[in-house]
């Protein structure tokens, strides 16, 4: 039997994510139906974390993540991995840059060995490792790296509304519509028909792609993307046995009645996946890598330096990824 | 005193305009708050889609705009302008081009005249008028014609939860980078303000302005469109006296929270602007066309031709623009 633990990292430790792991806890630590999860980072840091913000938590250091259910109910289970240097709250420190990096690697390695169930990451900041040397462009090429993968991840947000898929993502407009191609899409297509059937248990997935240009271009009057690329490349998807319909007008695939036609909605640009789900849940959306021969979930914000430390930073996306990490190791094999 | 009768054009007549018009009637006819309108085009066209649908309509023709107040609650007053062939739900006819646009023409002539308080367009088919000789990209444009504008109008989505401003609009994605410069944004942003003061009652509006790209670019690692023409725009209308913030991600503009710090967000693209609004509020979103100098709206849907004449299409976007524009036209005076 798999572990049902979850391997939660440290992240950076002067941004949000110690009070929002504290946070996690109390929230989830009398729930019978949400795993366990274990921090995997510096037990000083949450203790130091709690006590600045009042917070009675215990923090349990414990040798393996299959002791964790033991303990959860009455301490906050950690693997202790030191920092180099105690964290201040807001402020960068490279010095630290291994620790963050190890309990990555850390969290990887258990799950891949079968003693956790899944990694869900919290916020890292790439300046601070960049300055220690590191050099992939964010931390889901790094999990990619440590996974040994050769095809690019794809990226999932999911609230209870939606499901997205930005197909292009952190790059200019300008970018992304040198980018999109039939084989970056065909790619994305198939990692999120396969996640949909092996990990959110829907036996046949209905895709929905929207199109790059308003209306998705209105038969070539207004770009001709959806005509040269978008929908040679479904068709082709069609015959390999997708359920896919589009190139379609992005701005009428979002509201309740058209939600209710797809399981997930492939979208060309960064904007029109992230301004829906954004728009209508701003604070429960889960960052989901689809692609790892692993469960990753992450929350959909960042390390919020600037309110790090302060006790005000809400944990309804940590939350909603630790829950969601809980499902989706529930629910089937990585098929990679 | 100015007029409260609101003139609402024919739009084309195989469209769903015409079973609109009477559902909008039907909804309207009782509410002592909500302003009469008077339908401009052929009463036999409205009189025979009620009696296609089984509504039990009376049409009403009467002289002058100023007319409609009294038969209003037991009548739906027409200014009749017959059509040249009996319209057939559905099918497009060139023959009736004319009437069409007379239609409109008589709406902005009553509108301009002070007889109409403002200008409410049923939905048209531009290829129909294409065909008869039709020479304007749009039925706006149309209107500017009309009006002798010299400087372009600006198209306001605005629904309950939120108003949006697309800077650019219907062209492909590639050609909407290249048209978005300072000019084009300030116009944008003056003219919003302007309408947002004179017929929103808004004292001081706060405007809310997107990045052309992801987050919005983070300080050029994604694009410079934001450093190279949006911010200093921004900052020059600052000195004029206009309240802006911005650029800002467009993802995270648009959730209940963030939605309560703006009156109208201007958005770079079309999708910016209409995913958002149509995620909201699909039925009851209504276009106003802003710096005309009569108050027009419409709704945000087409001529539906695959659904004319069935009794089916929703009035809710009809019904929002003509109380839209009875609220838009008693507040104040345009100032052009």
């Amino acid at each position: 039997m798999t572990s049902a633990v979850l391997a939660l990292t440290m992240g950076d430790p002067a941004g949000i994510g110690p009070e929002l792991t504290l946070r996690a806890w109390q929230a989830l630590r009398a729930n019978q139906h949400a795993p366990p999860f274990v921090f995997i980072g510096d037990c000083d840091l949450l203790a130091t974390t709690a006590a600045h913000l009042g917070f009675d938590i215990p923090v349990r250091v414990i040798d393996r993540p299959i002791d964790a259910p033991a303990v959860f109910a009455s301490g906050l289970p950690v693997l202790h991995q030191p920092l180099a240097k105690p964290a201040e709250a807001g402020r960068l420190d490279p010095a630290n840059a291994k620790a963050v990096l190890l309990s990555i690697e850390t969290a990887v390695a258990l799950t891949q060995a079968g003693e956790a169930a899944a990694v869900v990451t919290n916020p890292i900041n790439k300046a601070a490792l960049y300055e220690a040397g590191f050099s992939f462009p964010g931390h889901t090429e790094y999990l990619g790296h440590l996974a040994g993968l050769s095809q690019p991840t794809v990226m999932m947000l999911a609230c209870d509304a939606l499901r997205v898929v930005p197909v292009t993502l952190h790059v200019s407009l300008q970018e992304a519509i040198a980018q999109l191609d039939g084989k970056t899409l065909a790619h994305a297509c198939r990692v999120t028909h396969a996640y949909l059937r092996d990990h959110m248990g829907i036996a046949q997935p209905r895709l929905a792609v929207s199109g790059l240009n308003p209306h998705a271009g209105e038969q070539g009057a207004m770009g001709r993307e959806e005509i040269d690329v978008i929908a040679p490349t479904l068709k082709a998807l069609r015959a390999e046995g997708l359920d896919l319909r589009g190139p379609l007008p992005a701005d009428t695939m979002f509201h309740a009645r058209a939600r209710q036609s797809y399981d997930a909605a492939l979208c060309m640009t960064h904007d029109q996946a992230l301004i829906p789900i954004k728009t209508l849940a701003f604070d429960e959306g889960v960052n989901i890598t689809m692609g790892l021969p692993f469960v990753r979930t992450s929350p959909d914000h960042g390390t919020a330096l600037d309110i790090a430390g302060q006790g005000i930073a809400r944990p309804d996306s940590l939350l909603a990824a630790l829950r969601m990490a809980g499902r989706l190791s529930a629910s089937g094999t990585v098929h990679d």
